[in-house]
């Protein structure tokens, strides 16, 4: 790839500036102060010596500084470098523009203040006692682009520890916008979900995320491959996440390849990177429904999945069906930093997939089953929905 | 103090809403995007799928990090919470409004864009291998009320393990505005610093900043005083920074209690928060200069003051000659981020001192020795300077 990269820095030649590179000079984004100091007397609010009436105040009564400082609109986004997009382990400062990128769609969409925190350590330990030294600044951690199987046990040990929300987008988004165009391409080729079996390829963070989110609602069957295969109980080679996956799904007992699989199978969901020979997507289900989600190259071509399925799905933004986490995550960080949820619930994820799903359900079509990144009613109903979500379930503190 | 406090959360009577309480709800300030993601061609640029072009180049060539993030316009505000203005050690959340009284000075007054980070832990180590974890994502650490003697060792160990500025506010920054005024103070009342003895009440960051940076200008003597009195060698009850600061200062081996210290003075700085009976202020030398810098109660009253002093400082708003940080933080930091620094040396500090004195030095009286915080001579100037000094010494690398 790097033969490809033209930029300002090293550019010695006429050849035209990479236009991505232009962009990102200096950064993406800046902290602005919100309130005046423009004289003594602002500064004496904003500053010394009135801050520290407010500083006392919360002192004596800690959940004031929900209401007096910008915790309760602000998230941390956190990685270590390990997983960044497909490049995977390119280090703390290499996943920063990534950092950046999710900090400024947070406020786009979500209206939350996010800061880029890439952190210079990969230990499980390290990683979740630094968040947690971290968290007193931020109204809830987005965890991002960390490396599987420890992506699992440092979203779990963290929850444990904080009472802010800890979300680990690449499991949960993918799979709640996931969840949500599935519904709609169900209704729209007149089906239940309860109906369908699903294969997923891809066992890491979102695979099996993904596997979880479709039984909890009410998935026909589902399988996860990895390399090998169908992840099954059979197998002597998984790692804890994996054995749990296998205890999970696949309720018809498969085994053998990803293409065995997929032999009648109603959904396909790629998450993988790899691809699928067409010999393979042949057999699958009448109206089948396939969401090729791998970037920049889908497992699954859109010409060659519109053969065979009734709706297809990808992750990239140039075909219909974009399956892109930013509908997702502004909107749940917005909706629980709202009524300062605790933690992020399954309830809470699966209102907002419904919330997503409803936003194009009066205009359902084989290629309209999610709306667009762009479209502007998404945001505030996955916030309304996910705050409801959360006074329903208790994790509400407002 | 509690029984002031009336803020809009818990106020239900008509009584006045503090002024205070009213600006910082929401907190004070926010994280903005400074490119445009309005659509899927500018979404493709911030975000994936160009983003991953960027960061591929930074992974292959590291110091690309400081052109196409915002890391070398950003320095992360860290504290632990310990040594709040004069409040004391009131733990990470309640300290977060002066953090980002702080962050947004910086921005105001610097162009700096900073980030307050609270931590939930006090230990040296955990404090240090914390803001090493943290380091990538940021172009410079100022370190923020951590209490006195760990804030020395935290500020040590991490310059030593980072390569950028690590810069402890209160000791250097108030060191640096004092020595400004108090060059400018010599001068209006027709003396050397060379020639005038300094009594220093405070032996914490503050002070012992405050006694090392007259040192390097060549006063004539310091002598530091804590609550038992002179800090000397013949002392057996010294903490390691107060053994150093009894090697490096009082060369005329004083002994005895601050007011015996005073006796013939030249200067008194104040960063203790006691208070001075004014039979010892009467028995300082003729022409004498006072910084009574102690928050909000001056430790020698400007009234009392006066009747002794040629020249009269405090920390205060409200008073001519108010020492105040924010004359050199925000310049500090501007212009070390500018040449990208690795640290910031005694003699950026110094150049920042000789700016910031020389920015009144037409205009020069007993009553303006120093500027005002809103002077915007000011930052320049120090940016400037400290830029300048850091290419001298060969700290930056640009």
């Amino acid at each position: 790839m790097a033969a490809e990269i033209i930029h300002p820095h090293t550019a010695d030649t006429d050849d035209p500036i990479d236009p991505a590179f232009a962009l990102h000079r200096g950064g993406k984004m800046e902290v602005r102060a919100t309130v005046p100091v423009r004289d003594a007397d602002e500064l004496s609010l904003a500053y010394t010596p009135g801050v520290a009436r407010v500083c006392t105040a919360i002192a004596e009564q800690p959940d004031l500084v929900h209401d007096y400082t910008w915790k309760s609109s602000t998230v941390a986004v956190v990685t270590d470098g390990t997983a960044v997009l497909g490049l995977g382990d390119i280090g703390p400062e290499a996943s920063l523009p990534v950092m950046e990128g999710k900090a400024i769609l947070f406020k786009q969409f979500g209206g939350v203040d996010a800061v880029p925190l890439a952190l210079d350590c990969t230990d499980v330990d390290e990683l979740v006692e630094t968040v947690v030294r971290l968290a007193p600044s931020f109204g809830g951690i987005n965890l991002e682009d960390i490396s599987a199987p420890r992506c699992f046990e440092v979203e779990r040990r963290l929850q444990d520890r904080l009472d802010i929300p800890v979300f680990h987008d690449d499991q949960h988004g993918t799979a709640i916008v996931t969840l949500a165009a599935l519904w709609n391409a169900a209704k729209v080729t007149g089906r239940e979900i309860g109906e369908l079996r699903a294969v997923i390829s891809g066992a890491g963070a979102a695979g099996v995320a993904i596997a979880k989110i479709l039984l909890e609602a009410g998935i026909g069957d589902v399988a996860v491959c990895d390399r090998k295969g169908v992840v099954h109980e059979g197998r002597d080679d998984l790692t804890p996440v994996k054995r749990m996956a296998a205890e999970l799904t696949n309720k018809a007992r498969l085994t053998g390849t990803l293409a065995d699989a997929l032999d009648g199978a109603d959904v396909f969901v790629g998450v993988s990177g790899g691809t699928v020979p067409e010999e393979a997507v042949a057999r699958m289900a009448e109206n089948c429904l396939i969401f090729a989600m791998a970037n920049p190259t889908p497992e699954i071509h859109p010409e060659v999945a519109h053969r065979y399925a009734a709706v297809v799905a990808t992750g990239r933004s140039d075909f219909p069906n974009q399956i892109n986490n930013v509908l997702a995550f502004p909107g749940i960080f917005a909706g629980a930093l709202q009524v300062r949820a605790s933690r992020i619930t399954e309830g809470m994820k699966l209102a907002a997939a419904q919330a997503l799903a409803a936003v194009v359900e009066d205009e359902l079509s084989p290629t309209r089953v999610i709306p667009s990144p762009f479209d502007e009613r998404v945001a505030p109903a996955v916030t309304r929905a996910v705050a409801e979500a959360a006074r329903r379930e208790g994790v509400a503190r407002r």
